[in-house]
């Protein structure tokens, strides 16, 4: 092993770490403001403290907060010996990203006179760009460092951002949940990212890629914050009211219906009809991303359950049949099989997308098609804009689409977001393979040992499983 | 052991959940649609986005979530090799029973132009539904497969749906907190399940009967979230302002005397002087039932510290003397007392609200009495019901019932409710008693082996135990 | 080891824990009554039920009570043999202080007509009282008896109070996270504690003082909660509207940096260049602390960063470098390094609170300076309160006070805030010297054996750890 590829983070992390956080202070310093919700100089005779933003924004705000650090946490600390860097390294590389996307997303949608302008919607929005890196994080799960993966959300944050910033901005897709923006550019972002780091040797299997008993206990809580506060991710960016009513009641609906499915399947599938916790940690959880791009919409209840089982049913071929195939074939590992989760779910759910904007009508939804369709109101000037106006006071005006034309924006998000991801994850990918960033060698992947000061029980655990396999040997 | 008797999932489990997935998507797609808040038609100029009934139930139902996944789920993880079974089965049973009591109650309750109306309120109701289910699952927890645990939730829900529908729609009590719909019901229904499914040997106690450190841990970690969120539970249906402020305070106040009554209790009654893990998890809750039927009532703050602890006590003393006698005496076998936690704390409850139903009077409620207590408001057409409609203009006619005739309603209610649950408990437990559902055999009770794929740090740890008890055997 | 030393809870504890409870039954009997918002009488056809109070309140509470029982709980069970005792007495002490609390800070803060008026908001305040015995807790872990901690509790809240409602009535300082009132006090009055209860023979260290893997990972858990609804805490008694919106903001964005800033140090000052999970427990929280005392002021994004970086460093050399000296030279043997986590961090936020006050202006902060700094308003009289008052109707007079004053007003409080607390600890800690309360000796230090009945699997633990020692040792 060379020096320079020492796991050793006594200089690296601190250096990093430091330059980021004083970048961080600069850029603060320089541009970030109060908005308008959290700025004293805006309150006069005529506020009404009850309407402030934050009573809006901050119950979804801290609900996400939990699924991000606590349910990603405790979820990627399956490994029997990776518990610390499934916590730990999450914690720390969610805590980055969504300072850095504060800044990125910042000067991307919430920059005018010269400053970023700060409220807890901007912290929503980091909070999903976060999404995205922990997502990502998945496919290489226990095979980088600390240093590799700061690295990661600083290149990955303002691609995903200028991504979002250009479908939001130019191509007006729907996407309430985020099924296209945030899993599918989190998983192929993620997929790239692995391609280029890709070990063979680990192809046949790692002694410490195991579970223990407690660390599948941990991972199927973490599944549990996920699937308990789901509905608050995949309503918090939609219009309030109805809107968000029906992104609540279509998330639930889909998580039951994959949960139920994924028992089913996970019992159906393994070869001595038992039931395996790596598929209730994860493929229950699939009917939150396929109901994600269409979970405002009028759908109907039972289509929020279809759409459960089948995300259910496909996360599961996925990780039975696809997984091992891109690994060994295409030198895809993906350490999590985020690709079974979020890439073929979200690839469902841009489809069901696709099929619901094709079949909305005002028989359907009212004078308030042309709020949850925005794109479909009207132009401005269009003497049917006024019309409808009376119905809805506040309707603005809109591109004046037909669902048709809107049907190809939606493609087209949908190919330039996979097609962006892939080759930021493979640059990506190429940059966390230089050399001075801590990597792992091979034995010691998916072990807390490089990176952590750990407790006497757990070394002599290891020094009793190594007994154990030599015994097997001789 | 017969071939039918087979724990093997790999058919049975499939096989009954994709009937009732089929099942549902039928019912959802037949009858199930929105209800006026989560219908975007409904949506005008007149709308108010802010006043979505969303924003007043996802609160309550967001933690309701959290108590019936993670608070029961970690609570019922308490054994040492059955940490699977206990979360697992929960989520699963969990799931099951929140889309079938949407359908049950559903048809019941929320059925008007020939469809199921939808909205979050239906599912804090489904929840309520579920809890019954999963209070009843711990008399038999380790000692039921996950297809008996389906089956006995689509028996119970609809057994329970129609008792809550007969007596909220006909007897009209005060019940806010669900200490006889929910509490009691899912104690005798479950005590009636157990009592069909005696296991003599088990009498004696079973090897597996135990816990370990973190299954400990984890199951305390369940009893606090239970704990913590309890008040939203106990206040998610009463009448909004003041009597859900009271709910709230009433069940954080006799939850804490409770607290402190099995911390003390704990220590007194046992042999050594040491604190047991067992009662803090359990009768640390017991105060959260005994407030539960007055919990919105002006009992004032004593009276609910003064339940809490009652609760406490009669809840230890039911662990300690009560349950060996059930399981020897009357072959109740009621694995987590749910019997002392649920029952005797329900039947306190229940008395309690009697008591203070008598005492109500105007002096104390003023006029909102005709509205905590709706059924004592006069009948339309009263001339003193619209002097009262001055002072509270929504104010509806009641059935002009006096305390006293109300308190034999509670009384009716009481009775027929424990009646209901005891017969459809000893005909669910029937049903569960016969071939095929994969009840696993004395030996492999309180075991997750013949249902999980089990780490091997797991399966090296039951095999060391295996050589110890030799070693005393020899 | 003489019998009236003896840890056995059989009698004590329940002695002690009835006649609280009496305590608290009579003292609720006689002047506990319900406040306007939970009143059923106080209604009327002018009450608005949305606008009850507990609408406000209620969410805050329910996170904060997150903190306490799961965060609190969670943080203190990283011993590796004191688990029951980190999390079960957290839960005991935690509910009787709350309690207590309510009583104390009802006599001195909602006592009018003879009762004690109770709604939601006393909880609130009776919580951060709770907190601050949790906070002098961690300096005694595992060193005292659930007996000794709710005597400290018995005397710590009153202290508390008492220092509360002098500061608060008298001073009137800017505190809106309680860095001076919480942090500080509960710091130097558990200093003072673990002074009086000074172990010479543990400071060379304990073979118990040690943490195991997954005690670990529990103990990372509990701090991902308090991090999470941190900024809940930090913004629940402030000012409704931006004051809330920015208390949130700084508060989340101060833990950021000191979360990146901790894992930076850890690797930076470790001898092996690797992460000490300690330090992800404890230093990632300090930003949390430093922006308290100004967490609603207008003091710009990028000083919550610096406040967030500045308390991690300092945290993170205290328990580097002053914590060993504390021990070894002042006999202050803290524990879990309160002194660090809410003690220096409490003085930087202190000092940052000043700087603040002395820069606030009427060109930063609108008319809204006289809210948010009420003390600054002019006295009732004054022609200038009328000007503002046309500005903000609301505005009360307030002392006309100017801010170089306010500046010795802060300091005067910290000083005195600081002083009682070491004075009460120290006299508190003088009181748990006595005999009969169930102390520890040395040897059973950091181990639930004395109070717990304990699972097998962990007895098994210790006698191998003990074989392994005697095998080292031959």
């Amino acid at each position: 092993m060379q020096k320079d590829k020492s796991t050793n983070l006594k200089v690296r992390l601190p250096a990093l770490v430091f330059a980021l956080e004083v970048l961080t202070v600069v850029l603060y310093a320089l541009f970030v403001t109060y908005d308008d919700h959290s700025n004293a100089l805006h309150q006069n005779n005529m506020t009404n403290h009850r309407e402030n933003a934050v009573y809006q924004d901050y119950p979804f705000f801290a609900d996400i907060q939990v699924m991000i650090f606590i349910g990603f946490g405790c979820l990627l600390s399956f490994f029997r010996h990776y518990g610390f860097g499934g916590i730990a390294f999450n914690f720390l590389t969610a805590t980055f990203s969504i300072q850095w996307a504060i800044l990125v997303q910042g000067f991307l949608n919430f920059y005018y006179d010269g400053k970023i302008h700060l409220g807890v919607i901007n912290l929503i929005n980091a909070e999903f760009a976060c999404a995205v890196v922990l997502i990502s994080f998945g496919a290489v799960l226990g095979k980088t460092s600390p240093v590799q993966l700061l690295i990661m959300a600083l290149l990955e944050v303002p691609i995903f951002g200028v991504t979002e910033w250009i479908v939001v901005t130019y191509l007006k897709i729907n996407d309430a949940g985020g099924s296209i923006l945030i899993h599918l550019f989190a998983c192929y972002f993620g997929l790239g990212v692995t391609f280029m780091l890709y070990r063979p040797d680990l192809n046949d299997g790692h002694p410490k890629e195991i579970t223990s008993y407690y660390s599948d206990m941990l991972s199927v809580l973490g599944t549990l914050f996920l699937w308990v506060f789901w509905p608050s991710f995949n309503c918090a960016l939609t219009l309030r009211g109805d809107d968000q009513h029906r992104a609540i009641l279509h998330t639930f609906i889909g998580l039951s219906a994959s949960t139920l499915t994924a028992f089913a399947l996970s019992a159906m599938l393994s070869k001595n009809g038992k039931l395996s916790m790596a598929d209730v940690q994860n493929v229950t959880l699939a009917g939150g991303v396929t109901v994600g791009a269409s979970v405002d919409m009028m759908i109907s209840p039972v289509a929020a359950y279809a759409l459960g089982m089948l995300g259910g049913i496909a996360c599961m071929l996925g990780y039975k049949y696809l997984s091992p195939f891109l690994a060994r074939r295409l030198h895809v590992q993906d350490q999590c099989g985020i690709h079974n989760l979020h890439g073929l779910t979200g690839l469902i759910s841009s489809l069901a997308a696709i099929c619901a904007i094709l079949l909305a009508s005002e028989e359907t939804y009212g004078p308030s098609l042309y709020q949850t369709f925005s794109y479909r109101a009207p132009i401005v000037g269009d003497s049917r804009l006024e019309e409808l106006q009376k119905q809805i006071p506040g309707l603005e005006g809109g591109l004046g689409r037909t669902s048709q034309e809107q049907a190809l924006y939606q493609v087209a998000a949908l190919g330039s977001t996979i097609a962006i991801a892939i080759v930021g994850g493979v640059l990506t990918g190429f940059v966390l393979r230089q050399p001075y960033l801590a990597s792992p060698n091979d034995h010691f992947c998916f072990d807390d040992q490089p990176y952590f000061n750990i407790p006497s029980d757990q070394t002599e655990m290891i020094k009793n499983e190594k007994e154990i396999t030599l015994q097997h040997v001789n």
